[in-house]
């Protein structure tokens, strides 16, 4: 049994860790990190869990830590993991960041759109970006994992085979992503309250928000140059779910047509059609985020506009699952391993 | 491999009774019944099973499924299964009913309160009534099982130790339910829709819901003699989930004095300690339907007044899992000798 | 122009105060009270009131407030305005609390149940509950007036004829209510987030809900003797609304039967039927939180059940309005002798 | 008093327009005509207006009405006033259309996105599209308004002023758009039960959306050349409003730099700082439907990305009221010469 350890396991993140490990048949959680709740009951801070969880919340005591689990999961704020890692406990166990501490291989970008110093630079370049999809090699010989963001795995995903081949003009690319609010986390701001939440759609982060450069990043390196993109998120008043609407301008083919959507389904097919947790939908169908709740899936589907020569990219995650935890135990799947489903055979929940 | 059969595959009970299934590793699914969507592809009907079920839906031939299946699922309108079943079948096959056609022994009372005429009534004596923690060994050897209705389930198990016990008096009990909008079905009724769901609650079948003769006549056999109950169901703007509050005034001791909260928390002890889908909750906690979602778990607990000498008895349940297809799948496993908890270990998800 | 001051103005009660007298034509808002924003821009808090109100919040200087306003509104915690209420304010100004503060006569009881010590006691006999139904001679004369319960005013007309005409046995009397969320306030706590909220439905100050002696004290002057109840509180995922469902027993007539629907239904129109803000729904009707949304509505009807021998009594309202700031304004226009309902001819929105 | 006559009542808009009425001083409802509930009375079908509206719906005989109304209002679907609208009921009185039917200047325009046969295409050049701030003198005049769709109102009023003063390049605008469920009618269809909107967003009609046409035509009138563009809807689970999220590549000017975030801003103020109805919110302030609701407001931000060269323009409404029977009722005030604002100063409401 793989010994894991999960600092912040109170927060929506670390929990949905806690329930999906709760059915890894291969592991099992030696350590329930949250400051906020230390010598509670989790199942008396997450009643789901009640008689299915049985610890009690423990301090951060990240050294201590490293010692006794396989595998530390850290769903913790921008900065912390920077702040504590050293060489010594990577050499003791594996980590696999939720942060976005070691996501961004430039120092400058991450300092800038974060606001934040970076205590343990020196580790940026050996952490693996963990979209296990486009780097399931790195990942299986990886000590430290940065798992991406849910914005960024919905977005990336969504438009990675057209950039990939050249079909569209990366810098035309706009996405327009909606999140429910489990994504906002589970401290107590009134902006989160229900009656602020509920009935209400809004856009927030305009121009700034953090998952921009992350997903530039990783579309530069699909494109082979830098690609610079506009990305708006909003909040929706439901509880989990990511949708992605992306658009962007057709390249031309080298008899000047633009391509046709069953030559963009193609590019699809071509790089998802062996992926597990990737659906490509049938020709028409627009995802929705409740068909994959609950689940580690990702739907993606296209439509072409010939009118306007562009491209519409569309797709669904659950935002705590394949935008978080589920990944993060792809990731440790990978690592580990073990077959890259294992404890992620989740059927999406409808309704 | 068991052989499953469904008949009405493409409602909300019966789609539920589809995610459970795919995840039993004992059962494959032979048949999806549904009328409304012949020759459709079930994917295409539930999008969330895209790539996961292959199946097609077909016409209600329950005569060759009988050859076919081991076990037939009917998710049906009530007066279906009864105008269909004959003692052929059953000898070919097991029935699990989720309609309430074998519910009530009396025919008069059926036909009271369903206004439907009864068209095999000689089943009802050998029917066994399904809610497996009352009725395990019964279940084990039944060839016809008369799955529970969703508030019924909830309301029974709730109320039923402090009635078999005798601690309250079962003529005054109250029951007031409040339910999510998936128990109101599939159909395409004004009712139903967003807008007049969402942000309004209000109570519906008042003093005449079809679930209170089911209440009354399990917590007659429990009380040993008739009883007669207010039951009041309410729509709730959500999608799945059951909170039950009862109220039932306690009966004196033989020292005159009233039960205490202890007292009463160690009936619940006494009936539900090992069960695994009953979780009576610490002191002082209130069953919410989140904390079930998903899962197979029935949520109960209790409250004494002293100031009125009632106890406030609460229970929370997922409509579609315990109230529906979570309870069928597990008299599946006690019917086919497996065990009880398989394919049904599913953590409730939260948020 | 009446000059009003609130006080507490950024709570969701006060917003309401502000938006109800902002479209009131004989009344000027003149202090905008709140703590927490004070110097910020009303319309920053409340950005729906941008270019609508363009004052700024103010601290609480309640004696200088009393000497500038006709009317203080004190939308504010339990125990704020008994501690600083003081003789000299109440012969500057009107006063209409919206808190807790004076609706209880009985000193005690105000302090078992809300824990706090009662600041200025001596205005406990001055003070009227401000039920405009029932007390609309006092509240005309009155100086202090005491605003009811959002739970309270919603139970209480629902009961209330059947009590005074000893239509039931007011011991039996079981209120189980059900409220949206802006009932909780606007205070940044977790168990009041969106995700915490949404999809969920629970119990909660289960015997313990400080509006119960409130109902009681107030049926108790209808029964003409001391009444006590059940009182149940639940959460509901919806911004707005309280919906109560009321259980007792009928007395039975001189002759022996108990009273019709008719009977019960006489009862309501003999008190409410030149009530302007009491619907007494068409028979068979269940009264809908969405049917009064934003309106200063109350919707009443009842269902008498002859097996129980009991009635179920339903009622209706929208908690911020009828339940607090509407009914603070109706309050209000009798004590200054406008017509009852100026400023509140607001129609449900629907949906 | 204006008499004015809606066919089409029980729909969502046609109630809508019933509730903005019901509180309009000027004007008498004399025909509530429904198809569906012919001979109900209106409050049965809308209980919210129990005891408010005392009507009975009636079939839709525009010939009789057009001799009683001075104004008529079609709530219907798109064909039904083309199909039925004669010269002589334009000599009888004024037509205000919420369908699509006389939007679109160009016939084929129309037939090819409606896939309707138009019945009537010789008042297509009379009728005066019902913009109030951009066409308010035409509307004076006007005999025949056609009231424009909802997504079209708040998409061209967010974008108007940057086209019109040619700050972006209309050719590159993208507009994402989201929308409550109301805007998909009253009619019972699946899609749009409570259990499959809920805690579920989606894209829809991507690249075949009708109102696309009808913001094309009116932003290449503000263009001076023909524009097309990219427009996404998408359906949100919540009753009300509508948010527009629109993206294009500034221009430059004269002296090669990009347009500042003031300039642009300044453009909004030139085209709206006298419009009651359009509120141009504090710099960085994004719009949110909630702060908008029951109201006849449109919000409208900017925010401009040095980055990408390009600004994002973000506007909000009720899609009832400023996206439907609000905008028709300010477009009667205009064509009877009333106060524009009259029965419209509704206070948003919130939450």
């Amino acid at each position: 049994m793989i010994k894991a350890g999960i600092i912040g396991a109170t927060g929506y993140a670390g929990a949905e860790l806690v329930r999906i490990l709760t059915g890894h048949k291969e592991v099992k959680i030696c350590w329930l990190g949250s400051r906020s709740y230390i010598d509670k009951k989790y199942a008396s801070v997450y009643q789901n869990m009640f008689q299915l969880v049985e610890g009690t919340c423990l301090d951060d005591n990240i050294g201590e830590l490293a010692g006794q689990a396989d595998v530390i999961f850290t769903a913790t704020p921008q900065g912390y993991l920077a702040s504590v890692l050293k060489e010594e406990y990577l050499t003791q166990t594996k980590f696999i960041d939720l942060s976005a501490d070691y996501r961004l291989k430039q120092l400058d970008v991450y300092e800038r759109w974060y606001q934040i110093e970076h205590k343990s630079p020196q580790f940026l370049e050996e952490a693996v970006y963990g979209l296990c999809e486009l780097n399931r090699e790195q990942v299986k010989q990886a000590r430290l994992v940065a798992n991406p963001g849910c914005y960024t795995t919905c977005s990336i995903l969504t438009a990675y085979p057209l950039v990939k081949e050249g079909l569209i003009d990366p810098d035309t690319l706009i996405v327009d992503a909606k999140s429910g609010t489990s994504g906002a986390g589970r401290g107590a701001k009134v902006n989160n309250l229900f009656c602020e939440v509920n009935e209400n759609i809004k856009a927030y982060g305009v121009t700034t928000h953090r998952h921009t450069p992350e997903i530039e990043e990783q579309l530069g390196y699909a494109a082979g140059r830098p690609v610079t993109i506009n990305f708006t998120p909003h909040l929706v008043p439901m509880n989990r779910g990511i949708l992605v609407t992306a658009y962007a301008s057709l390249l031309p083919k080298p008899d000047g047509t633009l391509p046709t959507e069953e030559e963009i389904r193609a590019a699809y097919e071509t790089y998802f059609k062996n992926e597990t947790f990737i659906r490509l939908l049938e020709p028409g169908v627009c995802p929705e985020t409740k068909w994959v709740e609950g689940s580690n899936y990702v739907d993606v589907n296209v439509k072409t506009d010939a009118r306007t020569g562009r491209v519409i990219m569309m797709g669904a995650l659950d935002n705590l699952v394949k935008g978080a935890a589920g990944q993060a135990v792809q990731n440790m799947n990978l690592m580990f391993g073990l077959p890259e489903t294992e404890g992620l055979r989740l059927v999406p929940l409808f309704p």
